[in-house]
């Protein structure tokens, strides 16, 4: 991963082949004690790992997709689940070698040929409440 | 609806289950006397009704969608027609639990289990032109 | 095309029908000096050229498709190549008349109704690297 600040609130994160993006991500979030912020990417991943939520189940249904796709866009928040574990949620949409896309939940993916995220970030922490569902809402006080 | 500014010019606007996307943004953009922006938005919806632009009519073709998807992006701006309303322009992308995927322009959508969005807000009115046809270009004075 | 500067740095850019957009942001970028940029936008086009990395061959596989679309999403940044040269690095969504979508990177693709971008510019020049295969990597310092 590299990254380059582009002024106060804005930052380049550039991922390199063979990063995961969640986890890169979060790493990032840490990094530089980032409390909340906006995502949005471009690039291409392998071994997707996607969700659909099933509402009734209080679940996320997921699939495993290994084959390489373009990221036609990931995008997102970076919110807090107590105060030390960045929460990344990604939802994206991913194309095929014949323009074909399947799109959801990105749970785990990792860069095939390039990510290039914009992340702008903000002075406040923002959280997500501690529930027993797999959704847990952002919680504004 | 909930919100919480960000900085000068960003808020998080967290919709709740059972709110409409464009009526409740609407409002947000009264309340909160928004002169223009920029929205991008994730979550979960369902009763869908989405558009498409047929430029040889001037009208949009739709068609609404009852099940319950992922919003896998939803993004667009707020500007006016006339001094008063407030348009929400909004394209998206919606999966499906096997992953599938439609699109189009979102007339309307319910959150049935989250909705995430970002705005960001300029000090200077955006409007669009009064015309008969369905679609209402911006106007750049 | 059209814009309108909204702050110090987020622009408006209005795409016209018959627009190309990837020369247009192109010639913004120049006339503007724009050195590096984040892009967003939806709208409508037609004569897409999409294209798929194959990491193997180190080329993109390429794609005409030139009935009308909805762009559902378009985003990307802008970066250098040289100096001189700006690159629009666009994926992007594009749904049909019956809202199936396809997706990929977008070399090519002309305005069909609304071409509705924002552009956050920041003052640092982010350039890519000169090498053989058709992907250039961000090169960041």
């Amino acid at each position: 991963m590299n990254y380059k600040k582009l002024d106060d609130s804005y930052y380049l994160v550039q991922l390199e082949i063979g990063d995961e993006v969640i986890s890169q991500l979060k790493s990032f979030a840490l990094t530089h004690r980032v409390k909340s912020g906006f995502i949005s990417g471009i690039g291409a991943i392998r071994d997707l790992t996607l969700g659909y939520y099933d509402r009734d189940k209080g679940v996320y249904i997921k699939k495993t997709f290994p084959r390489c796709y373009e990221v036609c866009t990931l995008s997102g928040n970076i919110t807090y689940l107590g105060e030390k574990e960045p929460i990344i949620h990604l939802h994206g949409i991913f194309s095929d070698q014949d323009y074909s896309v399947i799109g959801g939940h990105l749970f785990e993916g990792t860069i095939s040929a390039a990510g290039e995220f914009g992340v702008r970030v903000f002075p406040c922490m923002i959280q997500r409440k501690q529930t027993d569902a797999d959704l847990k809402p952002i919680e504004i006080k």
